[in-house]
């Protein structure tokens, strides 16, 4: 396989994971990529060939993969969200899911999805959760075990788990790849100019300067 | 209030219910049938004007009423189907979801969804499930807790308990309201033509007979 | 041209076929598969690349192969669909047909299409036929020609020759790949477990074990 | 029943057929009008409040008034198009139909749907049919019973029986209301004004003027 | 008019307005707000049953009010968003626009809307203009008069005058209610339990509270 | 690179850019065509593949082209039309735009969009502009510089300027390849049947021909 070709098709697989994705009704049963197109670890799993229905299996509609709590991060979070990348069997069928687990004390900043709403059901313990309308008016209160809340498409929305317990909480999306937008980092680890910060948010270049090398310590010198 | 202007009242909101009843990208963050206009024991809650959404609460936003199981039917099966008509803050937002409780060898038969793709997690247990694709291929296998099937819209899919122990099933669904077919009482409980079943099938009329006796008792004489 | 550039230029055609097929509004005129790029005698025929639109011409978008019924099967049924693999010409353009005709007695069993409305119409010949509703009621009667029978989106439907004639229907669809789940078939014979079976029908495993010998020869050993 | 009620109600209903309509997927099974809240006889029947679906008959989901062809103009084209406010039973499923007959040597002028493709099955007789893409290019020939035609959304088509026998078509499309511009009364007998038309055209006033009145006599004065 | 059918009547327009808000394609020409049934001043406008589309005038489709500039906040913003609300025509075409004017140094901070893309075109002015993804990357630098910037559905954007001029930018959005949050009173102006938002951007209770006085100063005691 | 993997690629290239072409909801953040793939001259730029995200720029999501007039033809029009194959950044995002320019007396003749509704703009200048519903009525009137007036999905609408100053207009639509149907080219220029359009017109076949010089010079030997 020459080197040009070996670009083509690697151009090919990224381009088709992006162009094809999309949430239309499905027009075919399903549409499982192939793995043998390219490596699984990669980001764009999901723009490989499709397998030939025939040789779809069990196994490929199954995900077994959140039997467990996923890896913690500093802020007692531990999200496994399954979309295509790690979930082929659901590829064009418009939905994708997450599992989330709490610490005590953990939480999962403001942050909102720009493509769907969820469906957030609490398989144990107890949290604080809620979200913001366009009026900026917060809905928001803790929900036990065995509750279920929905946070509206592309509304702002957080968790914390407010109990003495571990929090689990399966929630599912009405996209194959809803997004992810977390305010903290996006606002304040991305970039944005320090003067339009400072202004928008009433802080001197100093307290921004701080913001910045919290949420983005790679990019501040 | 005179008695034409009630009726006018209630086709308005029988009206509603159906014709707004779609799944298209929302075009307001939610939209909270009043219950104030109409009785909250029909099936057509749904249809009620909204809440202003000054007066919405959190409460409006997460349901409570599946903490435990439901009421199970002789076949072992307990399912407490959640959308609009039960949990109006969800009316609009395009996603319902459902908890399915199978007790030892109980289970849900071949049945379909219209309008939906469906997401099932395994709260605890373990199941047989699968579904059907339109070359009459099987997928299933006993999936068990903490592993998640998905059965792609309008497919043909069942579960079974063929574990020791109770079994709860949180599915969720992209549509407000994915409707529902079991094939059993679909088909030889709703009266079609007998000697149409008896060819389709390949039964006599005798056997088609039992079979409607048995789903639906009320129709045979 | 090289066993792995051909693997690679088959892999993508399926690929195409199946993550491009989807029913939202177009945004060309048309796209017809290019046939010089595979053969049309695969079911894939639909992933090939477009044509130049410059190179389309009016036979692509003229379908004449239904001027006559097709091959009856043993069900008295002879069905020719006419989806993007055989008239390339409305790919992409949310609509595909079949020509239905119906030998004196012979029936379509209940089926139903996952993807779409179909709207009957009679050209000859008249015909016992309805569906299902979510309810459990059937909406069936005879129909005549020149008269028009709706079969909703995803619901349970059939159809018999009930007169003394042939019967001719031109079914058209809102999607481009409707799908189709035959019930006898897909529940007897997919492999379903047979316990499920003989529960969800009140069938011995003698009764299941012939109804799938019946609709499944070949997995019956 | 009150004047001001009574308005309301008619208000109501307009506003209903309206708003209301459009064609996502639908949420429920159907929604038909009820009758019983206003005339038939208006074009608005469809913005009726639906009737309880246990009020639903077959009758509701068959249409039997295209048996034999409508009434014929002077360009010799008899169509009969069948839309919710006429069947319906299609309410909310996404699909209408026409049956358009021509005389010997009656034509449908170039005209468009803004909201739907069209798939038209001759019935019986021959006609020359075809559209124009977007780089005016025209796809047209003569087509003869038992073949169809699909015209793209939105695009310009036209039919003319260049046959010696009358023609039947039976047309389909994928909008429950897919709307209809008919050029030349639509250029010619809307009230554009002339020096635009003249300069478009090339035409004298004059011209313009025999235009007009051709198409729009009513208002030339 | 009774009261009891004044409420009505009101919740039937505040129903309306909500349930029939979606992008869907439209189904018929158009569908203009009747202003006779309620009046213009409230946000709810667009609930009002339809004009009867024979009373529509040219002037339901021409806005004639941003020739100028609207009322400027202490940001330096002023913007005017034309929705259904405000300019009945475009109810039900998918679309609506704003014109938003920039003092120099004025800003308009990170925002998204949750419901549509933006075009931004730049009217006059020069400005600093940009986006983030999802990978908390930024997309920014200073566009001129003539240019244009898109920001993705759903993702967070921003605009600074960095020029010594005034600037005008106008803005379309593909729905015709794409919703709004503007992050720093979505954050800290609505009511977000403290807790959270002091380990969420790492800021002492003080600190929060200062921000909550600034963004809100109607909730801070 | 050989021949036949270079007509494969381009065949895969001319494929892509319209199969993938349509509006739905996107499912990332945004796509942009690798232009190293291909040249940007040609008009199935849209067709490369995608940029991986990470060398997209902030340039990529900015457009510099129309800050002046395109060229003018001989009506005194000079469109700059905006799609993905020019703006890359836009592709998948649902929508594009146009620059619109008119000469004291230049006219746009009528003409629609079949895929999109239009919002324009009058960004200098005044010009006479209005549409055409479905039962042919016209909406126009002059609307000024700062006035926005919309044409809906489909309906046939038109331009001239009636002022003595050039007018600028900035359109957009709700598609990101909405489609154009201009009416004097499209019929007179396209070749439909003489017949038929002396029928549908009521113009001997002396003044068809003198259209047809017009509107189609090449195909008139």
């Amino acid at each position: 396989m020459s080197p040009i070709l070996a670009i083509l098709v690697v151009a090919f697989f990224l381009y088709c994971v992006t162009t094809s994705a999309s949430d239309p009704d499905p027009i075919q049963d399903f549409c499982i990529p192939n793995p043998k197109f390219g490596s699984t670890k990669t980001a764009h799993l999901g723009s490989l060939p499709c397998k030939n229905s025939s040789e779809a299996t069990t196994d490929d509609f199954v995900f077994s993969g959140m039997k467990g709590a996923g890896n913690f991060s500093d802020t007692g979070l531990a999200a496994i969200s399954v979309n295509p990348a790690i979930f082929p069997g659901i590829n064009t069928l418009g939905m994708s899911f997450v599992r989330a687990d709490l610490k005590v004390g953990g939480y999962n900043p403001p942050h909102f999805h720009p493509r769907a709403t969820e469906i957030a059901y609490v398989v144990q313990g107890s949290v604080y959760a809620g979200f913001v309308d366009s009026t900026n008016r917060v809905f928001a209160r803790v929900i036990e075990q065995g509750e279920v809340i929905v946070f509206p498409r592309g509304l702002l929305h957080f968790l914390m788990n407010v109990g003495d317990k571990p929090t689990t909480i399966f929630g599912s999306f009405n996209s194959q790849n809803p997004g992810l937008q977390k305010i903290p980092t996006a606002i304040f680890g991305s970039g944005i100019h320090e003067e339009l910060l400072e202004k928008a948010f009433g802080l001197s270049p100093k307290q921004i300067e701080a913001m910045r090398r919290r949420f983005n310590p790679k990019r501040v010198k």
